[in-house]
Order: structure tokens, then C-alpha cells, then sequence
């Protein structure tokens, strides 16, 4: 069964897998939209990525996503300087490295310790000729986003078939199915009533087909919506059981985080509950509480 | 596409389907394990079933289950008076006739207005003929249980074959597959880990194969986890998009519900998410204040 390796700059792997526990990457060390960051790391201060890593990994990242793009700002040097920082305080946690700019992409690569992520490729020509030959020579996995020249297509058959050029193409490279975890692109469902069918019919192809994982910026489902947290949390227990094997996500956000370990219970990845029930379990009088949220409730028997 | 129509004591149409919203059937009037009511209800104070019909009614029930199997009551006398006076509280609620007695089964048909749920029949000989010619008869639908007289298989195979042995004898009767409601038995996940997938798959044969709509009691997915509500609601998300089509469930508890309201969002089945955002949306000036749970949130555009 599809299971892509991760390694830490300690060389602590983490299998990402169809049938293993849902992989958190997490998202948070990104200055898009975030202008106190951006500020901050152009002026050279990383205080805040430094927090942003421990506390991600503290609420159960199994990744960290990295990004420095900044306008104008030298990307290729501040990525690969968070990277080394970000794997100084977080040796057991594996990077993935996030660009769009192929300068910063090689300078991430070059200084990153383990087997990486690289975040990522798409159906685009010159993007794959690009990046394609770095993920062979420094051998890690990569994310294909599923969208191509012509644009992001509406039509799940389309991102289906970009998704699917995308490992032939890595398989031309000698880049194994493996690893290539595919983003199937996740639309607006308040713009698109069948963002989330279409999701779903693709992530099953995905397992089925192509036998690949999959990843995806999940909060984009949930955009110009009230209570986003309760669209987004739900959304990734369902894609996870269609195959979803991953998502970029903020791990400090309870509703997703709980979905995340309610979907691996229900999935049958967290063996005997442990995690769940740890982390639910009510105080008993010797002092080992869990969260304590949980509730007694009496069986529903059938009449 | 599955339809199954049931109609209210108003004649008012719910139809379940596996294109459609999912169906709410409140679970709350049921003496199963309710001391009070049970004693309540025996000496004829109907006071908590009423309260129990109209709370569930205006928290999203679209029909309401009645039980009354309360050991050593007279069940067909006490099932028909919940039921007439359930109905004339709740007039355009359709509802579930819930029992394992013969005789009640066939004093809550003789009484009730509309086109009701029959629960329920299951794969057990003697069931099918005592119960199938009652739902021929009087013309309505019927939960069909996945057991037969050799118990609950752990099978996932097992219980579909079961399933469609019934749908089949069904169809002998003259009954249609779209008015057989299937109830794939959902087993403890704490005993058994694969319990979510068996079910998501056999869900996936009814939808596809059978073509029958779907229910379950929800709540016993949790048994003896800590956090009950946080498993059940994501089930029922995850179980929605399989095909399950409705649930006997309690739609006062917050979690569940709103994982509904998720799920039809998610599913393509609330119509520009009118019901999520009328509920969620935050209160502005004008004071058209929604449940103002909504929290607003930057777009994470990928880098």
C-alpha cells in the first residue's frame, strides 16, 4: 500500500500513507496574508516562525510547511535560513519546503536536513521541467497541484487527468507514484455547490487508480463562509475517508484538530482509540486527565 | 434517483434520498433506558413525550421516532396514544413507528395519518413474513435491519447480502427498493476498528448497487469512548458522504447537529448555503443575528 517516507534533520522518519494516520502539515510558517510576519522576517527577525514551530508541533504536526515569500525580499536566502532554524528546534520534525520560485526551491534543498517535501509542482510545462529533475536529484516527494497551462479546471475528470499526466511524467523521471502527493484542488463550496463531491470522487480515484497520496489546503473549502472552522473540520473527516492522506492545515485549530482524530478513529488508524481517549479521557481521582471534554452517555439500545 | 416520500398526519411531504438533505429521525421518544419516562408513560403522563416531539421538531427533526416499549405496559395501546398524540402536536411531522412487538406495530399503523417509517423488519424469517405484508398492506416504508437468525454478522459482506435478502423478499411483497430504509448494523469502533470503514463500504453497495436509502442509530459507534458526541457527529459527516441518507438520532445535541448542517453543505445538498449561513452568520448592525458562531478568517492562498 502507497506510503511516502519522510525523514527529520534527526533522522526520525514519518510514513504518510492510504492506510496510516492522517498527516498534519503544518501551515503556519507563512507570511502570505500574515503582515506582522513578513515584516518581521524581511527585518531578520524569526521570533515568531520559531514559536510558530514548536507550537504547531506541540498541537501534532507530523510536518512543517515553510514559506518565506515576501515581495521583494531575497526568498531563496530567508527560506533556506528558516528551514535551518526551524530544523535546529524541531530535529524530529520533517519540512516541507514551500515556493513557487525555483531559486528558492534549490536553496531549500540544499541546506534542508532529511528526506523533505517539496511544496510544489504543477501540470504547468515549465514547471515540471523545472522541479521534476529536483525532486530526482535530491531525491524527496513533491506536491502536484492538479491544475495545468490551460488554468484550474472545473471539471474534476480534468484535474484528474492533470493529477495523472503529472506521475507519468515523474515516473519518465524516475520519480516513483510514491511520491508525488497530490493536491486535487479544493474550491470554494459557497461558490461551488459541488466542490466537495467533486473532491471526494477525485480523492477516490486518486487511491484507487493512481494509488497516490493526497494533500490539500483544506480552509479554502470553507472560504466566504460563517463559522469556516465547522465547514473546514468536517470537510477533512470526510475527504480523509474518501483518501485524503494529508492536509496543510493550522493544527492549533481544536474543531480541525478534532476532526482530524475522530477521522483516524473512524478510519481505523488509531489503534484502540489510544490517542482518542487519551486526549478525552475524564479526570479520575488519581490525577490522570486527558482533555476531559469527554461526556457519559447511555447506550442507544433498538427497541 | 432513491426517493422515499413520507408524509405527515397535515398530509406535508419529507422526502429521504440519496441526492437529498439528510433526513433527521429525533430518537428522544423512546423509554429504552429513560427510567422516568418509562414510569412516566406507564402511568400515563405523556407530559416529556410531548416536550420531547416539539424540542425536537424545532431543533431539525424531520420526523420523529415513537417508541414505547416499556417491559410489562400494555406497548400496542401505549404506542398508538404517543403516536395520535404526537401527531396532533406535530402535525406536519412525518413519523417512525418504532417497536419489536407485532401487535404494536399494527395498532401504531391502524392510527397513523400520513405515510410513516415501519421500524423495523429484519433479515430473520419469521420477521419478514410477520412485517412485510403489514408494510404492503398499509402502504408505507420500513427500516430494514441487517441481521438475520444467525445474528450480527462482523462481516461486512455478510450484512449487505443480508440487506439486499431482504430489499429482494421486499419486492417479492411488492414493496419497492426505495421504500426499504436499510440499517447496516453500526458496530462499537472501541471493539472493533475497522467498524467505520465496513460501514462506509456497505453504505457505498446500498448507493450504488441496491439503490436504497439509508439509516442507523449513530450513537453506537461511541460506546464506551470518552468524547461520544465528537465520534458521532464526525461519523455522521463521514457516513453522509458515503450514502447514508438519514439518522435516528437526537438533534438537540449541538455537535451531531451541526455536522449535519456540514455535511449537506459538503455534499452539495444546501442550496448556496442558505441554512449554514442563516445559522452561523454573525450578527450585524441591523441586528439579524445567527447562531454568531461564525468567526472570520484570512484566505491561506498557496505560495
Amino acid at each position: 500500500m502507497t506510503e511516502t517516507v519522510f525523514t527529520s534533520a534527526s533522522g526520525k522518519e514519518w510514513a504518510m500513507g492510504l492506510n496510516r494516520p492522517f498527516t498534519i502539515i503544518g501551515e503556519r510558517i507563512n507570511p502570505t496574508g500574515r503582515k506582522i510576519l513578513a515584516e518581521e522576517m524581511k527585518n531578520g527577525d524569526f521570533s515568531r516562525v520559531e514559536a510558530d514551530a514548536i507550537a504547531q508541533v506541540n498541537a501534532g504536526a507530523h510536518m512543517l510547511d515553510v514559506n518565506a515569500g515576501i515581495p521583494l525580499a531575497d526568498e531563496p536566502a530567508l527560506l533556506a535560513k528558516c528551514i535551518e532554524m526551524v530544523q535546529a528546534l524541531c530535529p524530529d520534525t520533517p519540512i516541507s519546503i514551500d515556493s513557487s520560485v525555483h531559486e528558492a526551491l534549490v536553496a531549500g534543498l540544499q541546506v534542508v536536513k532529511g528526506r523533505p517535501l517539496l511544496n510544489s509542482v504543477t501540470g504547468e510545462e515549465e514547471r515540471l521541467e523545472a522541479v521534476l529533475p529536483l525532486v530526482k536529484k535530491y531525491d524527496c516527494a513533491v506536491v502536484a497541484i492538479s491544475n495545468d497551462d490551460t488554468g484550474i479546471s472545473e471539471d474534476p475528470e480534468v484535474r484528474y487527468a492533470v493529477a495523472k499526466k503529472i506521475v507519468e511524467r515523474a515516473m519518465d523521471y524516475g520519480i516513483k507514484p510514491a511520491d508525488v502527493v497530490v493536491d486535487p484542488l479544493v474550491m470554494p463550496i459557497g461558490a461551488m455547490g459541488g466542490a466537495g463531491r467533486q473532491v471526494f470522487e477525485i480523492l477516490h480515484r486518486l487511491r484507487t487508480e493512481l494509488k497516490c497520496n493526497s494533500t490539500c489546503g483544506a480552509s479554502n473549502i470553507s472560504f466566504g463562509l460563517p463559522n469556516r472552522h465547522g465547514i473546514n473540520a468536517h470537510f477533512l473527516a470526510m475527504a480523509s475517508s474518501h483518501g485524503m492522506s494529508s492536509a496543510i492545515m493550522n493544527p492549533l485549530h481544536d474543531p480541525e484538530k478534532q476532526a482530524i482524530m475522530a477521522a483516524d478513529v473512524l478510519n481505523g488508524f488509531d489503534a484502540n482509540c489510544l490517542t482518542w481517549i487519551q486526549t478525552y479521557r475524564e479526570p479520575t481521582a488519581e490525577g490522570t486527565a486527558g482533555a476531559g471534554r469527554g461526556r457519559r452517555q447511555s447506550r442507544r439500545s433498538r427497541g
